[in-house]
């Protein structure tokens, strides 16, 4: 795509490519806790109020570094009501704000036929993000109202960060005895990513699985939560992780950015942390 | 446990229980569509109302028949705000009125670590279930906020509904050559369980991977979604999926049920079709 087709695009895909090729493969993950907000944005009213402030001054702080965000549904819903409105708010704002930054909501979704329907109408037209991330567990077919989504991003948990991953991720699949989780990432990039929307979703904590992953998909972007907080290197999720371009990650960061301080320079304390991952990835 | 200690239980494996012996193995899946409500309904104001009225008319209309609902989180969730509030105050109003039959919120959840301790507050503190279905890909340690909450219950999916869902489910791991759903049950029954609070969920459209399923894990409860509008046939269910007593099933019905008239008799229609069902099931 040359950079005139880029500047009109919309897609998830389109506004990612944008993201790298202004340099950025940083993604900051907005999961706000309650219990550990700054003092000076707690003592605001409401506890929506409060959620989509901290959100709203992270996000400001940290536009012009980023290739997306991140909000984890389960920190939102865990709120009831405010937290619902605090992530529907925090999404509008981002995308009237600043619309080349694709949003990818972390929820983790996935039914079947006329249920999935009902996911993907919350996720893209209720709270309006680019992208979704999915479970592979229920198969292609019951993904489908998502895959025909083309403008939209559907990121499919391959490889997941925690230290249990293993215990079905690893389990090696028939004759070719292939771990699962490289059998799910050859599925989505062979059969799956017919209109060219999807992605995989590989922890930064595993760097030799991530690499057998991107050996599998080629060029297809890869979601690298982990960084931080969880564990995962740097150098070694960019070595393992990059595409033919040196791009084709979307790494992720959440607790080292959002509470990189607990005062009231929280925004600009989350911007140097930002700065400083950006950094680190460039020159790995 | 006798007859007084279960009149006193409150966990989700107690109310069960107490269901079962009381007749009922069915569950009616509360799945409101709004475009699909009656027009008696759907007259009332405000979205929110009108998805609330329907269930509670349906609630009414049926709690004595049932051992379960099962309001399913996607179909609130896209109609956002008001969806959301219909769900919670439809989950209130069943533990307020009929305290002794159990919610099983299926919402399909799964993260790890911190994020899913924001799931579990979201299923039992937000809204109040009793019981919620879970993906098993992330394995039990990602699980394990959900699995300590000893008093709910906990349905991993291991064998899914959808005409699709053998494309992983199906597939043949390890040494022993075992499907992965068949792996999947082992694992729950075998080492996920030691709060006695799991449960497995088995479409009712596969009957011979629900025989399966029953020889692996005994007599755990099995949620069985499927039967009517999708095509799992009543009686070759409860055959393959009864456990020692004859029971050990919760039969899910969702649009047979809530869709069985749509004039102003639906919540009799809804009735009639819940007794129809039960004994279509106590006679199989």
């Amino acid at each position: 795509m040359n950079k005139a087709d880029l500047q009109k695009a919309t897609t998830f895909a389109a506004l990612l490519e944008r993201g790298w090729q202004q340099g950025s493969l940083v993604c900051v993950g907005l999961d706000p806790d309650y219990e550990r907000l700054p003092a000076s944005v707690s003592k605001i009213g409401t506890v929506e109020e409060a959620i989509f402030v901290f959100n709203r001054e992270i996000i400001d702080a940290t536009h012009d570094l980023v290739c997306a965000y991140k909000p984890n549904s389960a920190f939102y819903e865990a709120l009831g009501d405010e937290g619902w409105h605090a992530l529907v708010k925090t999404v509008h704002y981002i995308k009237a704000t600043y619309p080349n930054i694709p949003v990818i909501l972390d929820a983790k979704r996935a039914d079947i036929g006329s249920t999935t329907i009902g996911y993907v109408q919350a996720a893209f037209d209720v709270i309006g993000a680019d992208a979704i991330t999915v479970h592979p567990y229920l198969g292609k077919e019951a993904l489908a109202p998502f895959l025909e989504r083309k403008e939209k991003g559907i990121l499919v948990l391959a490889r997941t960060s925690n230290p249990g991953a293993g215990e079905f991720q690893d389990l090696l699949v028939g004759d070719s005895r292939e771990p699962l989780y490289q059998v799910v990432a050859r599925h989505v990039a062979q059969s799956w990513n017919t209109n060219g929307n999807c992605a995989l979703v590989v922890g930064a904590t595993y760097p030799a699985e991530l690499k057998q992953v991107r050996a599998i998909v080629g060029d297809m972007p890869i979601l690298i939560p982990g960084i931080g907080a969880q564990g995962g290197e740097v150098a070694a999720t960019v070595q393992a992780g990059k595409d033919s371009r040196g791009w084709g990650m979307i790494i992720s960061s959440s607790r080292s950015v959002i509470y990189a301080s607990n005062g009231p320079d929280f925004a600009q304390a989350a911007r140097n942390a930002t700065v400083q991952l950006r950094a680190e990835i460039t020159g790995s």
